[in-house]
């Protein structure tokens, strides 16, 4: 009797913030890989921020998934039957498969993972597309100085982490801003942040500016609303602003309203010669080598420490993923789809 | 009898738009050199609108002048005596004494000029500051490359004009943007872009999308205000956006409403990818020599042609300043000091 494969579908584009009702979780024969193809099982799922402008079909720098499609999204797989010889069964491999037990994949832009070198949920991590983005946005476009201080928002997750880090070896002051007493602690305590700010409390813009005592030099962007307002008074000369996210605004059904106007942002951005500039990590894939050299050595360094919150089984996904949305998750957000 | 000189000083911060009384003529009498000092005499007088800024004592890059100080700027001058051997009566440089007949100085800062090479007034202009700040902004910010569609604001003017003929020389596409069919005609026909929009015309949006049928890879923003209104939603993914001058905020007494909001814009600056990047003119002095190497030879070969708007006499300046805050000038604006 066939093993069952089960997948996560878009059901409904989301008004607002996701709600279980715009997934649909359904069952498919496991497939059989047909000439050259491999069948991949799926060990770990990535759940990212970026899902969410996929749900959408507002205009943006990728395409929709469409209604009925499989949820997209970074996996660990196992391959489990190969017709492809390139890879043979057992071997770990880094895929896209997006939110489902199985898929097929004829070997493109998969990535072999040693196990023995690292534990391979991290190549969807700190190895991965989120350390890669951490990485190439705050050297390319923050260029953090020694001595320079660095805000980092969502800085307990699995970007913002790795940015705070990064500017520590860099000789800069990290200071994050976070949701919370227990993950501003964290961020301290065991990243090794300057400074933590938890954007929650009321005097958040005050607190920030107790933080910075010389001004904001790079404000890594993960977040915008009033993370933002907190932090553009504070902004440097010169200071750069890499744009990376705006997980605040994914799920606004309007533009929400921010503080500073765009006449003021235009101002400052002139008085003060800001340089204000969005990214995405494939924008930088040059940078990947340098990477994927740097990376694993600081981890080994211990100079990068990492946290990964895991939600157990595909079918906990959605819920996964809607608190992720709302800063629940503590560090970098997966599913084990299978042992 | 000693020769009287005679100089314009803040007489109050403006509130909105200057006004006469804002400014006081005062005589004064020509002061005397003392060792290794020099005695200028003003030819020219440039007015340009970061000058507004000075007026006011909101924070800014530079700080701002005094009540009762003499206004700021460039000039033209000639040595009337000297007591400094670098320098001899009869020498033209280009110095920054202000809005008044005479000033001493001690050399520093001072750049000779010489008449036989261009119009000397041309060192307040296409070869001066204004020339320096569309050559350094649009090359090192906007980068045009071929075929690229590079959009300029107060394109007729002394920085704009500059900008799109560079982006032609570039090989781009150049889309002025000016107030009026006069200067729309000269943008296009002498100085040779490929469009010219008026602003000043109600469907501006919809007919600076006609020129721009490829939408707009480089803004160099000049003024702000309904003008970015019309450019932000031609952008294409990896514009560049040069900030240099806001002028249509400068007199503002409180800031504009703009269409597209702070969340808006960041939300573009992610998915689309953009540069927006404030720089003021000696940010970057390291392009001076190529600056000097470059323009004068594309002014020799015709392919970088400007125009000068010349007010007689140094009282009549804060009416031709005035007049510049509002667009009235038609070319750079000068004031003819002396013979």
């Amino acid at each position: 009797m066939p093993e069952s494969a089960r997948r996560i579908v878009l059901a409904s584009r989301p008004v607002g913030e996701p709600k279980p009702s715009d997934f649909r979780l359904e069952e498919f024969p496991v497939p059989q890989p047909g000439q050259g193809q491999l069948l991949l099982k799926t060990k770990w799922l990535s759940l990212d921020p970026y899902m969410r402008g996929r749900m959408s079909d507002a205009p943006s720098y990728a395409k929709p998934v469409g209604i009925g499609e499989v949820m997209e999204g970074g996996t660990v797989c196992e391959v489990v039957a190969s017709n492809n010889d390139s890879y043979k069964p057992g071997d770990i491999v880094l895929a896209h498969t997006g939110w489902q037990t199985h898929a097929l994949s004829n070997g493109a832009g998969l990535r072999k993972l040693d196990p023995k070198l690292a534990p391979v949920s991290t190549g969807l991590g700190v190895l991965g597309m989120p350390g890669m983005t951490a990485y190439s946005g705050l050297l390319e476009i923050g260029e953090p100085k020694a001595g320079e201080t660095v805000v980092v928002s969502a800085a307990s997750g699995a970007v913002g982490s790795v940015v705070g880090q990064i500017a520590r070896i860099k000789g800069a002051r990290a200071v994050g801003v976070a949701g919370g007493p227990d993950k501003c602690k964290y961020v301290k305590e065991e990243l090794g942040f300057d400074e933590c700010v938890d954007h929650r409390v009321g005097d958040f813009p005050e607190r920030l500016k107790t933080a910075c005592p010389k001004g904001i030099d790079v404000y890594f962007e993960n977040v915008s609303g009033p993370v933002w307002d907190g932090v553009f008074p504070l902004l440097n000369t010169f200071a750069r602003i890499p744009v990376c996210g705006l997980i605040a605004q994914y799920s606004a059904t309007e533009a929400p309203d921010m503080k500073y106007r765009t006449s003021q942002i235009f101002r400052a951005v002139l008085t003060k010669r800001l340089t204000i500039r969005g990214f995405i990590v494939t924008d930088f894939a040059a940078k990947f080598p340098d990477f994927i050299r740097d990376m694993p050595q600081w981890i080994k360094e211990g100079r990068i420490k990492y946290r990964e919150d895991i939600a157990e089984g595909l079918e906990n996904a959605p819920q996964a993923f809607m608190g992720l949305l709302k800063g629940k998750n503590f560090g970098k957000q997966l599913v084990r789809v299978a042992e």
